[in-house]
């Protein structure tokens, strides 16, 4: 049967040109790059290259910008980092409901070292708030850290529009960008971050390759102690293949995101008209218009996600949840929460995530597949039961 | 020109059988193995894999093997999280002096917390004495942490010696084997350890690929906050590659390590002997039998290691030294410090280390060439000038 991939941001296949750019890094080029002979000097170029590669696609300076092994690890680097450094001037943290786990366990850390953490609230779009946000900033203040764009319901955060606002507080201000860069326009100048986190396999790189931009001048605390490699700031022997990968990967995401996007709106763009007219009781998360343009999440009424997505595995679509039941942690998501689905609603939550090699046969198969899933289900579902005999009492 | 390379263990090459176990999941497979879709089952059932094998090459439960990043990663890991969960116990930590600096400025980290470090003396081999150590311990020590096999000196710890002393005690000991697994046999039942760090590119894995042991039931908190991979204890998305990788490599080196271990010490046996009958002022360090069997060591004396690693260079030959000039640290390696070579011979460190593609002829030719180095290089040194104008006088 075939196969068909929609869920992107959970992992994403490797570019081939990608794969071919690793290749002799895997192989034939394996010196250590703080060696001192030309093994050490080889793979020292390609990874300076390859910073170079990454700080453009967001507009940075090559030294601003530091390897690490994951997404989450940029994240955790950032909030304990920034924090530990700027502690002196105060322990207060404010970051958005809705950020990743990485971010609000790395919270929940400092705050067991005695720093105070605030959950900026957003609207039902998962925007956070200016004026909220505004409240919430006291002199205690050091660190704000709100993301670019979420992965759960897609929405992308006006940043540009908030920084200001806490760099005039002289408030250090650090932005999840794992979602957004490789596939929408990053600037990091534009923006007005301190500290942005990025991770290479949402734009077709190689899993394992991530980065933190720092603003130059910022200070941060190393996550990692030991070795001199990235300035001293991420010690561990640099993982040369990944890391050209990330280059290359930035340097075609860069290149070609404008079509990328273009071609993978119109099939988000179909996939959610046709889903609209032909699923009754369907709540689309997230905005409407500010998100993704891979992205499409939705709330089923009366079904619960793990029963869809067994449904649509069976008929070799992959797909993710944002329910209690589909996710390993078994908690339901608080990104959902926070945007004021309730918790009933909540369990028949789906994303979808579609990437280039997905075609318009994919999202047709899954147009003609998926309303038949849900009729099924809802026959055997008590609550829509139920609904339709209220609803049929009241006609 | 030949390109021969004597720095193993800054950077092994890749298994060519290991690339081959990798690539399929650098492409085609590449589902996140939290995802409940077969895309992710197929992922998870490799890293589950993966662990099994890992966890053999120790004699460890595949529950016990925790994936990460790095070496560096691993050693931060022990250290920061062994210490902060045992801390209401008491807050003092040991740590050998000729700890990699990744443990060492983890204990300085945790001193900046509040903890009192001490550091085990050695002697001249680099063995830390079973008494010394006896009397460092207190009731407020609840870690020591030593390694097994240094990478600078090669010498071999005597560990299992040790931990009894420590574990009656109620003391967590971790062992940093990054340099000793995959390369001697490690028992972690035998040694007696509750945790140990280990990287897959010592044994001819790819960078990017780690682990750390922790024996089931002690308590440790996580470095890197976030998801629940990794049972919570060490959250971001999986880099499923790398970590297949891994499985691979550790299979490959419990089937092949006997023969490796003859092979490579025939050739570090024939290298050590030509050049102790070669060269004069030649001071071996680290210990001359409990000792990796692919690795050399001696300081050089009147030259620095700078000079001795250009010429090599351009003869085709990489090799390491720990001499202040040739680290990018530009400090002088503090193992040599810490085993009594003075700073003036410490800046003529050679560190030889040899891999499975070496062969009898590579050796031949760096004891062929090596010599005339030294004796073309001696010549310009004012030091041995001055030296042997002083034998002279002497005469």
């Amino acid at each position: 049967m075939k196969q068909i991939y929609f869920d992107h941001i959970a992992g994403n296949p490797l570019d081939p040109r990608v794969k071919e750019a690793m290749l002799p890094y895997l192989t034939d080029i394996f010196g250590n790059p703080q060696s001192m002979h030309s093994f050490g000097e080889q793979t020292k170029a390609a990874i300076d290259e390859a910073r170079t590669q990454v700080s453009q696609l967001i507009n940075a300076r090559p030294e601003e910008v530091f390897f690490t092994a994951s997404g989450t690890e940029s994240n955790n680097f950032a909030l304990k980092g920034l924090a530990l450094a700027h502690q002196n001037k105060g322990k207060h943290i404010v970051v958005s409901a809705i950020e990743h786990q990485s971010v609000l366990h790395s919270a929940k850390y400092l705050e067991k070292l005695g720093f105070k953490i605030s959950h900026a609230a957003v609207d039902k779009y998962g925007i956070v708030s200016r004026d909220e946000l505004a409240k919430l900033l006291t002199d205690e203040t050091i660190l704000v850290s709100i993301m670019l764009a979420n992965s759960e319901i897609g929405t992308i955060e006006p940043i540009a529009e908030i920084t200001g606002l806490v760099k005039e507080k002289g408030v250090v201000f650090h932005c999840d960008a794992v979602a957004a860069v490789g596939n929408i326009p990053v600037n990091v100048n534009e923006l007005g971050v301190d500290a942005l986190s990025m991770a290479a396999n949402q734009f077709y790189g190689p899993p394992g390759a991530a980065a933190l931009y720092i603003r130059k001048g910022v200070r941060i605390l190393p996550l990692l102690d030991g070795g001199i490699q990235e300035e001293g700031r991420r010690a561990g022997t640099e993982n040369v293949p990944v890391i050209v990968g990330m280059g290359k990967a930035a340097r075609l995401a860069q290149e070609e995101m404008s079509q990328r996007s273009e071609y993978l709106r119109s099939l988000k763009d179909l996939l959610i008209k046709e889903l609209k007219s032909k699923i009754d009781y369907l709540h689309f998360t997230g905005h409407p218009d500010n998100r993704l343009s891979h992205h499409a999440s939705f709330c089923v009424e009366f079904i619960e996600g793990e029963a869809m997505l067994l449904s649509l595995s069976i008929e070799g679509m992959a797909v993710s949840s944002g329910s209690a039941c589909t996710s390993r942690a078994l908690k339901a998501s608080h990104v959902l929460k926070a945007i004021g689905v309730d918790d009933a609603l909540a369990q028949g939550s789906i994303v979808l995530t579609l990437g280039m090699s997905n075609t318009k046969e994919d999202i047709e198969y899954l147009i003609e597949v998926f309303p038949a899933i849900i009729k099924r289900l809802r026959k055997m579902s008590p609550l829509y039961t139920k609904h339709i005999q209220g609803k049929r009492g009241k006609e």
